[in-house]
């Protein structure tokens, strides 16, 4: 997983620091291209690369004839607050209501700021093909036999290295293949409770989970979460004390619909904590390949020593949705899980998961994520910027530093669904607040996806639902 | 679906009729090749091509230097019983046995005659390795998105289209694509009962339906079997005033393990009885394409006017198992069926979907399957024949018409399990009775799968067998 960094990235990642550290603030000219260029003692060519790198990272703006500008940061003045919650465990009945908006939003007609799986245009197209043709080409035996196992050898070794890399000391034999990561979430939902049981989850948290938590008949403990650092610990701790929690299940990075990312001192802490009683934490990690900077948190996964940490992912947002390949490394449930998924549907396809594997060992895998995340940066800070210039006074936005999902809190009172009916008559999908909570806390706010197709005019796309949003406030 | 048939099948036909209707009885010679050229006018080639026609479907033999003789009906005096059986419903507790059963017959080194997946050599691995190739190539970018949907468009077309043809009432929208029919009868079974309920299903019966039975947490009502009909009505009847049975699953073409067929009345009957007490029906269709004869009973499906038939089948044991496509017609269990499948793993991968799409559709799929079922027969003739010449006296065997498990019925006392034991520690797989039933009535009964790897010398193994068998039984 070595990978020679280039001269231009280098550059960028200079700048980058240098911005960070407010050598240069919100505001300032950059140095000149032929400065920069000097100093350095590189070529023109090398620092324009580096610069585009910024600009695609939303970090700096081209003016035409004057220069590269450092970006005001988004949002600064409307971070969000960390919400106050009643803790009482719920009973869901979110699915019907959540399947409506969903089909609604994956009508081919519409502009898709709704669903969180990246447009394809952002998948790695030409080398999947590549890669397809050659298995077919190959491996046609291994495509059409099936067996009984936990999954594709070759692609257990390539994650358990990936894994192992990411501070988590496992091998291929830990991890299950599921058929993407909602289905590894339902397995290791059935696998630590039973009906009738409290599950501990985010507040807001993502729709997916609640879903599931209805559709197997447990109950929802709505955990409230910090603006920039995720689950409340000191809230999961009073709610260890009230009641009687089976399991906890989080998105620690990127987390959904928040953007989140728990801090790697929390993430030990409550590994920790929840160690202690012996209770089993359901980490739902698919989006920790997509942060901005190329950095990655360590898991709560590496910080599991009693094997209660039930680690879920998938390439469904990094590589191709449309493949629906996960995987679970279940720690000491890794037989319950096993268990669960035999009597699901016995293995994924084989096709896929060749294909991932071979993708993943091509080395082309952080290539293909150095130019995804940029792309996510900048749709991110698109949506940002336009939500500054067109939404209410009072509107606060989310700065998640990765992934797809961004979160807008709206000036009560305000009704996120009645949003979501007047956009979709015009051709926009957006989650309401209300698909994120059963508390009705977060009904005025709304989810979006910024990873829609590039095509689409944000700019535009942002003045039209700003424009809803008026109207609904002056009704 | 129109096929044209070629001369030497339409040759072959009409011997098959005479043979069947007696002019030709067992171990009569039939006329020269050189008669039946002549008496039919047609070429010497075209008799030799029905002649082996025949012979692959185990209906004549070629005897050195001297012709070709009709064949003893194999077992004729050996036919099954019905058993008797106790009715009471039983929670299952078979799998952690059954999956280290499983485990051992799925190894490489072994000769598999447990697993009921046909070995990869009786696959179209070259059509599909055409196919995919042109898929990769030009629909990339279907592969890589998921869209919120019942499955791929195009082969929900197909099938409805294929189901049409088989006297079922349905289209495309009545159908929802699974990854396999083991997921699809996993969620017909979530569709219609709730933990502690009662599902009647065949005795013997097909393992993972007990073991998914033990997974739901449900209870097994066994009802059963006529050794050529199936489900017994009768025996269901009386359970039904007995029991409060929340729903009946089985396999009514070329049921697993016994390899019956229902006749058409008795699904038309079974059917109509369960209607009316609202019953549903869960019918695993999965063999119906694998009659030796290339004939097709309707499926219980056919006969539904209430929606209660959840019909269930699969590509796994037709075009390829790895490739996992399934796909259910769950009548009017539709919503809730729709609703477990989105929260198991909201659809399958696409490239699958396509693959088999493109193939039922390109009619190459009927001239699989005549090859398919011809060679099928050819293996179930020759292990029928090995059973009758090396078994001890007293077995009984089954007389599929179709698809690929044979029963064998062993003289008791005789433990099934024992027979497991020593013959995987010489390289045989097989599957003891043990895993059919929770009445321990047929621990004495072993389960051979017939389309193992053609390499597999199958009169040695069974040979090999029969020893083990006469070591026990004099033990």
């Amino acid at each position: 997983m070595v990978e020679i960094m280039n001269l231009y990235q280098q550059v960028a990642d200079e700048l980058r620091d240098l911005i960070k550290q407010g050598t240069y603030r919100p505001g300032d000219k950059l140095p000149s291209i032929r400065q920069l260029a000097t100093t350095r003692k590189i070529s023109i060519a090398t620092v324009q690369r580096a610069l585009e790198e910024l600009e695609l990272r939303g970090l700096v703006e081209a003016k035409p004839k004057s220069g590269f500008y450092v970006n005001m940061p988004v949002g600064e003045a409307k971070i969000l607050k960390t919400p106050i919650l009643p803790m009482v465990p719920k009973s869901i009945k979110i699915h019907e209501f959540a399947s409506q908006i969903f089909h609604q939003c994956d009508a081919s007609n519409v502009i898709n700021l709704g669903i969180t799986y990246p447009a394809a245009h952002y998948f790695p197209e030409k080398i999947l093909q590549q890669i397809a043709a050659k298995v077919v080409k190959t491996r046609i035996a291994e495509v059409v036999e099936v067996h009984f196992s936990a999954g594709n050898q070759e692609l257990r070794d390539v994650l358990a290295k990936r894994l192992n890399e990411a501070g988590c000391l496992l091998n291929a034999d830990d991890l299950i293949v599921t058929n993407g990561c909602l289905e590894g979430l339902a397995l290791c939902l059935r696998a630590v409770a039973k009906p009738g049981d409290t599950v501990a989850i985010e507040s807001p948290g993502f729709v997916g989970l609640f879903q599931l938590i209805e559709s197997l008949g447990y109950k929802a403990l709505e955990i409230p979460c910090h603006p920039t650092d995720g689950l409340s610990l000191e809230a999961l701790e009073l709610a260890l004390e009230q009641w009687n929690i089976k399991a906890v299940a989080i998105v620690p990075t990127f987390s959904n619909p928040l953007g989140t990312n728990m801090p790697v001192e929390n993430r030990k802490r409550l590994v920790e904590m929840l160690a202690a009683q012996s209770i089993p934490l359901i980490e739902d990690d698919l989006l920790s390949d997509l942060a901005f900077d190329g950095s990655r948190t360590k898991p709560c996964k590496a910080f599991d020593k009693k094997g209660l940490v039930l680690y879920c992912s998938s390439a469904s947002k990094t590589i191709a949705s449309g493949m629906r390949v996960g995987w679970i490394a279940p720690g000491a449930f890794y037989k319950e899980v096993s268990y669960f998924k035999t009597f699901t549907n016995i293995s994924a396809p084989n096709i896929t998961q060749i294909m991932i594997a071979e993708f993943l060992k091509s080395g082309k895998y952080e290539r293909h994520l150095r130019y995804f995340t940029a792309r996510l940066a900048q749709q991110m800070y698109r949506f940002q910027q336009a939500i500054e210039k067109y939404f209410p006074q009072g509107t606060r936005i989310s700065r998640p530093k990765g992934g797809c999902i961004l979160w807008v809190d709206l000036p009560q009172p305000f009704d996120g669904l009645k949003l979501f009916e007047h956009a979709i008559k015009k051709g926009i999908a957006i989650i309401p607040g209300q698909l994120t909570s059963a508390t009705n806390k977060f009904n005025h706010c709304i989810r979006l996806n910024c990873a829609c197709d590039p095509e689409v005019d944000i700019e535009k796309t942002i003045q039209n639902l700003a424009q809803m949003v008026n109207e609904l406030l002056n009704n």
